[in-house]
């Protein structure tokens, strides 16, 4: 069976279909979020995050990346000058005695340091952590000030634009697995922005703050970011417009070929480059099958300061009914880009290693399926229990206790209340309550005939079963389950 | 198949059993510490890691235990006057606005911090989740500043000694699975600890350090603990003299009884309350058949606060060749007990809610089993690659990425090289050092006839297969392997 389908199943099987069942299970909770703008994860949505986080990481290592973890904190010179306007977000920890500690803002650049670190020339690796951000938390978006980010990244000197085409596939796979909805790729290149800009007769000075302004278009109006460049960062006006002429344009590789004709954007060496290696991109996409998806967007900016060339960013389409309502929420979910000179600024010797990668935006992703269940009342399990034992009598605690351990050392998944003498009921009621399928019941009558009840709890059937042939009895039903 | 057997297999297997191949993969790598303490964990360690908590974690599971995440940092407050002489390991953050907050330091205070704000009552949850703590490292240990902690509670007002009993039981399954050799658990009561130093003469605000430096037994010699509370702590030495009589004793039930006999002890209403919770213990852990693995040493104290009723410690217990070399190093993997005050610490009304629970050191697992590797030379594929698509012959690099695209789609694990025409030699010798078992060649004459070659690394035979069928004999052979 297709892994994708397979793990589509895995997913949406127990997160859409199965989920109206076990009757009790508990809904999505609410968030527990705290006044430091962090939340609590309650069992509802761990169990969600486990099942995305189990496709997305199957997709990393269909993709041949190993594992590789850093600390939650680097030095703080480690992060500084990576993030431009963003750096006033980094967490600091206070001064203790021996270095000044920063937790890390995302996965990339402790992986940049790493391979400096360890002078590692090549490696293909994802890492799922968490990273923490000083930001104002809009709770409605899934915006908290600790969040989880699972990073693939392909470091090393390879031949143009292939890692960076395998890079626009697995942002496809995972999220047609995840079946969010329609979704588009944004693509385009810091070059092309770059040489626009110096053809729009933006000063050299002005890139990085112009390109951060850029980068808010789609959650700003263009109206908006043109007046925060003209009156804010002080940019000519007619330098704006022209600008506002190339942002407009998205398209397809068609697009590519335009530009390459663009008498003005012609002109400048950087931006041919960058169409030339966007050509070459949508080459490879089309023999991976997933052109459609993509599209060269000039709007595109990325905030980050270490982006070199091509860049890109997932959205979801939204509804017509979603684009009515807000017509500028885009929901970005997953992004990532080229950078080719981060590595060499760890280096003592600034020996550059070229580095392209993806992130995938799993809060977001994890705050729109816990959507959708809320609206839908879907209910989910929160245990894996697939046994529990009890006793209709009194003093039987004994029994119990020796029943379960065989179970556990027999691998099985196993519960029981921590009551000496509870009644029947209660205890067919937690089963109901907790989804657990099978009941193991031991009384004074199976003690007497060296037998075991063993009831279904779906169907309310019972059957006896010989004390000695209990456990595979249970195996041979739960693998036909 | 049992599932300890199973998961002992899982993880034994491709630890120590099918660890020579493949030829070319590398040996767990140096450990890549930083001078804050902590360190980057290479993919040899990840993979140890991963199948290390994977078996801790089914463990839980299999004991109906829910998954809970909370923050890596608490308000300061929450954290403060719950970790007695340790609390100046506690990293703090830099007050940049906002909140006091600092870096949990355990799993244990943020679940009882979680189960007040929410007025949960009754809970079974796991966690595992990294901590940190500003000691200064003993890398032998596999000590860090930075360290990952599993750890397993039971929360609620339960029959006495029922959720005590399964947190031994648990910690016996997890440390049997792991094979880590043979060993014990220490199990004591803090109302016997306080009664014995009550009896002893031990003013009561002395208890808590008093405590402390029992704690410290095992790393410590008697003489040297003595030392400390006679000299540093003020106890007079006839009172050291009592407590160190006591604190000699182990055994099983048997000295449970002898204590209730004891002519000091037996005066003591705590004492008297823990020693009968022991024996209760005991009574339970027997019918778990985990009874030989239970000791009852009076020296067992645990230096957290927190602590209110019994608890219990896991160590390793050193071969003979050990035992010379560092005669009071016992590895302690595993410890837990019972705080029954701590929930209501953080309820305004003070409501209280009884909770039991363990926290395994798999930190120290790790360390350990990166140890043996390294002593037997083992290697270890960071990788999970089935498939990698070559060529022979240039410009083939379009053929490769439209075969590869068809096997990522199939969820099949495949790999390429970057480049635009590597050698086949080059992709071959990629195949053998990365282990990956399976290569796809496509070439003019493939192409021309429809067929694609399938080869095994291993056994270096080659198969021509229908260009449509290649997908699903590839399937066929990896669920054959």
């Amino acid at each position: 069976m297709p892994q994708l389908g397979l793990l589509h199943g895995r997913v949406w099987a127990s997160l859409l279909g199965k989920l109206l069942r076990p009757p009790g299970a508990v809904c999505i909770g609410a968030v527990h979020s705290h006044s430091q703008g962090t939340r609590d994860l309650t069992p509802q949505q761990m169990v969600v995050r486990e099942k995305i986080l189990d496709l997305v990481v199957s997709c990393f290592k269909r993709h041949g990346a190993k594992g590789l973890d850093t600390p939650a904190f680097e030095l703080k010179e480690v992060l500084t000058e990576k993030y431009g306007e963003d750096s006033g977000l980094i967490y600091d920890l206070q001064d203790q005695g021996g270095e000044l500690l920063s937790l890390r803002y995302d996965l990339t650049v402790p992986f940049a340091r790493y391979l400096a670190m360890n002078k590692v020339k090549k490696m293909k690796r994802y890492h799922v952590g968490k990273v923490w951000r000083r930001e104002s938390p809009t709770i409605v978006q899934g915006r908290y000030r600790e969040f989880c980010q699972c990073d693939f990244d392909i470091a090393g000197q390879f031949d143009p634009m292939i890692p960076d085409a395998e890079c626009l596939k697995i942002m496809c796979e995972i999220l047609s697995g995840l079946q969010l909805g329609d979704f588009l790729i944004k693509v385009n290149d810091r070059r092309i922005l770059d040489g626009m800009f110096a053809v729009c007769g933006v000063p050299e000075s002005k890139f990085h703050t112009i390109c951060s302004s850029i980068d808010k278009l789609g959650k700003m109006s263009w109206k908006d970011v043109r007046h925060e460049m003209v009156a804010k960062k002080g940019l000519a006006p007619e330098v704006a417009d022209r600008i506002g002429d190339y942002v407009q344009c998205h398209g397809g590789v068609s697009l590519v070929e335009q530009m390459f004709q663009d008498p003005r954007l012609s002109q400048n060496k950087q931006a041919l480059e960058g169409l030339g290696d966007l050509k070459l991109l949508f080459e490879y996409v089309t023999l991976f099958g997933i052109a459609e998806k993509i599209s060269f967007d000039l709007s595109l900016a990325r905030g980050l300061d270490y982006y070199t060339g091509v860049v890109y960013e997932a959205v979801l389409l939204p509804t017509p009914a979603q684009a009515e309502e807000e017509p500028l929420n885009v929901g970005s979910v997953a992004a990532g880009g080229r950078y080719d000179g981060l590595v060499g600024m760890f280096d003592p010797k600034g020996h550059k290693v070229p580095c392209v990668g993806l992130s995938i935006g799993v809060e977001r992703i994890f705050s729109i399926v816990e959507q959708k269940m809320k609206t839908f009342g879907e209910k989910i399990r929160t245990t894996e229990t697939q046994v529990f034992v009890a006793s209709p009598q009194k003093n039987f605690l004994q029994e119990r206790l020796k029943l379960i351990a065989e179970l556990w050392d027999a691998g099985i998944k196993a519960e029981l209340l921590y009551k000496n003498n509870p009644k029947l009921l209660t205890q067919l009621h937690y089963c109901e309550n907790m989804g657990i399928p099978l009941v193991v019941i031991v009384g004074e009558q199976e003690l007497k005939e060296g037998v075991i009840k063993l009831r279904s709890v779906a169907s309310r059937e019972e059957v006896a079963i010989k004390r000695e042939n209990l456990v595979a009895e249970i195996q041979k039903r739960l693998s036909e389950s």
